[in-house]
């Protein structure tokens, strides 16, 4: 293999670390990055992909604020950011424990494998702060969750007829804070994670970082990381391979190629679910439009063959 | 400042991110680190230094043992080495930060920080697997620990009466997984967190790594860390100064600079508290004998003077 490789930021989906149903045991979620490592390393393997990989983190950090809830007669409880960066220390060493080992059975172990704890700067002006919206945590009563908006200042929220939530804010993400030192690592040829959960999320006081309790969405963070890497192409993986027009009705329609004037209106018209598929390509065309070549949404089984151009729905300038 | 910075590899002790008595919040942890990272910062401020960190976990740890223990009904507990993982994100993102912002303040904000989420090969044939004797976690009732032992398969000791706790092997750190990581971040002139908590141990079965329910010393591992990165200085710090012949005697003589064969001698002449000043001692004389310059073993607040020679024992060829 000559020529340059191109780099790309992988954002995986959910599904690719734990999926609905299982109770999320250390080895169902081993054996679960396992196979989504096979389609990392198939990337790196076919020698034309360098690759920094980002990862979600919601049933993880979920646990561990069971944990913490459960445990805050015994040990202080953390806030939710630090549950994050603890989270991005688990999911860490089990994308790069299985990649790892997939490289080196392929001969391809000499290729250093780094997990980067990372923060992302967001503002603390963001309207998100005014008004929370993602709920994270256990379900509480209405007792339960009064008094911790009372004793704790938390947000809180009935959650459709499931019982109260914490809710928490969703800003946008600024800066990936650790480019540089990512930056230095694929450089020098190293497979990064980073980013995992959308971040640990600080924002500026007085020239200092500080950790807020927020959430940021991991594919838009994951867009901000492709932007503050350098890398030409962004994918995001998800459990459809493609983006679709009007979905689940009879005029479905999967798309191959659009570009950003086009997925823009798309948008517009209401074609993706908010929540769902509608950051995935928000955060495509965000990408593009920051000077990205192509971002590319599609599942975990096709990733490959949508680097390739032959699956997924690939997002263009234009 | 012209000339090539020198590296060394700091290996805080407990002290330098959480203090007996104190109930572990975690602003108490933020301010103990922020203390720790001025002394930390002198060093780069200099301009003679270049620095890698590793530090312990011990309380985090026991912590996060404790909450997955207590939400064992609610959330699948994750194994030691797993909460190994999450204590480095955690640790790390406390000193990153810190660092971070204590380095912008001195108008040194562009130097990067990471912390690598890092394994520590260990062999599975080591004998301390056969002999596990590091007490983690919770204290149990007898009834409790034997259950556990049947259950769980688990090592249980009673604990000088203060009753029963798990005890896991603690074994010789063999290698750094993510060394050439690290080294292309050092050689990018990144400073970088490593190994925390003596790292995650890792064994190789098959050529595959897997991680084992270990806790490796921290020094040690911080040693293996300073040959594997090329550092010529290896400095340990804990609560003492120095290292002293006689301690807590009348006969009390601190120690400025020694020979590997002084050292030896008098760790043979049981002058250093096992578990405590011997495995420091070993860990620096290992360095020496590996090919290091110097390792020196100071207090946190004489870090900066031990490194220029005024302060601490320092330990050398010979």
């Amino acid at each position: 293999m000559t020529g340059e490789k191109k780099l790309v930021v992988v954002a995986l989906g959910g599904n690719a670390i734990l999926q609905p149903g299982q109770r999320g045991t250390f080895d169902e979620q081993m054996a679960n990055v396992h196979t989504t490592c096979e389609q990392l390393a198939q990337m790196v393997e076919s020698g034309k992909y360098k690759i920094v990989v980002t990862h979600g983190n919601g049933p993880q950090v979920g646990n561990l604020l069971l944990q913490n809830e459960a445990g805050k007669e015994v040990a202080e409880p953390m806030p939710l950011f630090v549950c994050g960066a603890e989270s991005q220390g688990l999911i860490g060493l089990m994308i790069q424990q299985n990649l790892g080992n997939l490289l080196a059975a392929k001969g391809k172990g000499d290729i250093p494998i780094a997990t980067v704890v990372t923060q992302v700067v967001v503002d603390k002006n963001d309207d998100a702060f005014v008004n929370p919206t993602k709920p994270v945590g256990p379900f509480y009563s209405e007792e339960e969750a009064k008094a911790l908006e009372s004793d704790k200042g938390y947000n809180v929220r009935e959650d459709a007829g499931r019982g109260w939530r914490r809710v928490v804010p969703s800003p946008n993400p600024i800066e990936i804070n650790e480019k540089a030192a990512i930056r230095q690592l694929v450089d020098a040829r190293s497979i990064v994670i980073a980013s995992g959960g959308g971040g640990i999320p600080v924002i500026k006081e007085n020239g200092k970082l500080q950790g807020v309790d927020a959430v940021i969405d991991k594919d838009l963070a994951g867009e901000r990381l492709a932007v503050d890497v350098g890398a030409p192409v962004f994918m995001v993986l998800t459990d459809v391979d493609s983006v679709r027009l009007n979905y689940n009705s009879p005029e479905e329609k999967a798309l191959s190629q659009i570009t950003v004037t086009e997925a823009k209106q798309y948008a517009e018209e209401g074609h993706f679910a908010k929540g769902s598929m509608e950051p995935k390509v928000r955060a495509a065309v965000r990408f593009v439009e920051a000077g990205g070549e192509k971002a590319v949404i599609t599942s975990l089984d096709k990733a490959f063959d949508a680097l390739e151009g032959r699956a997924g729905t690939t997002i263009v300038k234009g």
